[in-house]
């Protein structure tokens, strides 16, 4: 197959600098030329998860962003809170490639028969470096997508939907046997909706409005909780009893929420349980926070017994500790139902450079649940 | 051996009633006979440590306790904050007995050869109901005291001794090399600065008041932060990176010290790191909360990555982790150094009836750092 590659390529920057901006570019890089067990993609889609978020935005406030240089090369630059700064010394000055999967077409292929294998396939990647014409990287770190599945169907298989499926392996392999999820209205939470029915896992929702418990329940989800009503403690207490979920997922992270579910994990075991004792239950009760929606300080009353825990979960270290060909099997697992489980939607495709149109960048740092947007890099 | 038991004897009892009180009193209840593996004990000494404080008082306000009932057998209540209502509904109306561990001498015992070589010994026990003039248990859960040990020298084997011995198990177990302690100017925290010091083990002790500091470094302690300190963040940065310290048992509970520990040691571990981690050190730190000295919420700004737990930490689940031989040995160490490295000192001895004068109650309630009461049941 021909090459299609330019000697160059596009690639999107961030950059902290001391004064305490983020700094925003397009830039031209070189093409890479793949080493003998390495193939090059052409990035047709890499959506903007707020995973990518951090890396990309530093904490800057969005509103304040400022456009300057031409058109076709803005260069974009927004305030960091300084509060924020100390967090980001280890970053200072570097401009950095951002997003952390995608999907495309494999273009160029080193020597290896592997590397030769993936010519003209579509192919899904993690790794970072993903908002960019083109990506190189190894043959066996590609996830190659069922025949007819298009880079934008395939573009979202790593961060979503092993996050879903990681949780799920995280609760049967502490012990647990159902869950409850924050932010559930999500594009993972919609996932993890899908996936627990599939899977036949007890799972409670919890969501922020009215409306976002009629989506989760048009997609088949039992028990979903919404935190604005004020029957919210009532309702979590009833669907942790009715399922048994001593695990959470909290993708909020800041304020009361985390510790609230902790005490309806309790309510619920101790309600049932016969005589007093002063620890509460000797069930342990976990709660993993896996995303700050609420940026704020987490508060809790200890009002749980002494068997609990909360964390910081990450998909990364995860899928370390279940080694090599467990992630593997996860992967291919997504790859198989791409379309169906694990399909995401998109509310908007942008190119490179207008991913750094401060509109847009308004737009999708809002995290308004159920937008998301992909970026599509041979888009010009 | 004689007998010198009397057919009843005196038993402190808390009940806490519907109405909002609690109510505490001394009771006469018949002497148990020993069954065949069983050892009557006369309880000379049991410490009021703050995990019997809970259950004594349960969360009553000491400065509303009204005596009744004749002087030899008064009769104290005491008003209960309504809040605390509902997490005792599980004991609402039974009279419970008191006191986690004490000791004495065996007085009668079964027939079995286990049983009868006890006879004569000073013993350790832990189980609750010590604050009485005879307790009956079996004779394997006796701690034998090292000949010459007296009662009160003995008292305090069980809560303190194996909660030292404890923190430094877990962190072994967990993979941590070093340890932070917060209210250690506390007995616990005297003991484990001996402890640390005796077995080679780095230890942060964070205490509240400049004249703490002295006092633990007079017994050798190497690293103390006073969190009253304006620098005490700087201090504790210092010290958690000269020690390697990834592991906190904190007692305080509420209130944002869990966090600041957290962030200290994140800061610690990546002032050393190359290049930028957006998701902060690998390196899993950890805090247990063991204690609640202060009841509020507690907070903590997420600013230490992503690797991070804080979660509950009670003895006995602990020891049932590591199972009957290991919680063995750690007893026997603690026999074996019961006056040096486990050594207890206590600022006064009462009666069971003492116990509720309300003058007595509202000190041994303060909790204050350095300050601690036994009971002598065997006192008149």
């Amino acid at each position: 197959m021909a090459t299609t590659a330019t000697d160059t390529g596009l690639q999107l920057r961030s950059t902290v600098k001391s004064e305490g901006v983020v700094e925003l570019s397009v830039v031209n890089v070189p093409t890479p030329r793949p080493r003998s067990d390495e193939v090059l993609v052409r990035v047709e889609a890499a959506p903007i998860n707020p995973s990518d978020l951090g890396l990309l935005l530093a904490g800057a406030d969005p509103t304040t962003a400022e456009v300057s240089g031409p058109a076709d090369r803005p260069i974009v630059t927004a305030t960091i809170p300084p509060a924020a700064m100390p967090a980001l010394a280890g970053r200072l000055g570097q401009s950095l490639p951002v997003g952390n999967e995608g999907a495309g077409v494999v273009i160029r292929a080193g020597d290896s028969p592997a590397a030769q294998a993936l010519l003209g396939k579509t192919v899904a990647m993690l790794g970072g470096a993903m908002y960019a014409q083109y990506r190189c990287l190894k043959a066996p770190d590609c996830l190659v997508l069922p025949p007819g599945t298009t880079a934008a169907e395939g573009a979202s298989c790593f961060v979503n939907p092993l996050t879903a499926l990681g949780m799920v392996e995280t609760m049967r392999r502490e012990g647990h046997t159902a869950l409850v999820h924050t932010a559930a209205a999500s594009n993972l939470g919609q996932m993890l909706v899908k996936l627990c029915r599939k899977d036949d896992v007890g799972l409670v929702n919890v969501v922020r409005r009215p409306e976002q418990v009629e989506l989760l329940q048009g997609l088949g989800a039992r028990h979903v909780c919404d935190s604005s009503a004020p029957r919210f403690m009532a309702d979590l207490v009833e669907a942790v009893a009715a399922t048994g979920a001593t695990l959470a997922f909290d993708a909020i992270g800041g304020g009361r929420l985390a510790g609230q579910i902790l005490t309806a994990m309790e309510t619920a075991l101790t309600r049932t349980a016969e005589g007093y004792s002063r620890y509460g239950s000797t069930t342990h009760k976990q709660v993993y926070i896996y995303g700050g929606l609420d940026r704020g300080p987490t508060e809790f009353s200890r009002t749980f017994g002494m068997a609990w825990g909360i964390g910081g979960w990450l998909l990364t270290p995860f899928l370390q500790t279940i080694g090599a060909d467990a992630a593997q099997a996860l992967k291919e697992r997504v790859a198989a139902e791409i379309t169906t489980t694990f399909a995401s939607t998109y509310t908007k495709e942008i190119s490179l450079v207008e991913a750094l149109d401060p509109e847009e960048i308004a737009d999708y740092a809002k995290l308004a649940t159920g937008e998301k947007y992909l970026i599509n890099p041979d888009k010009t």
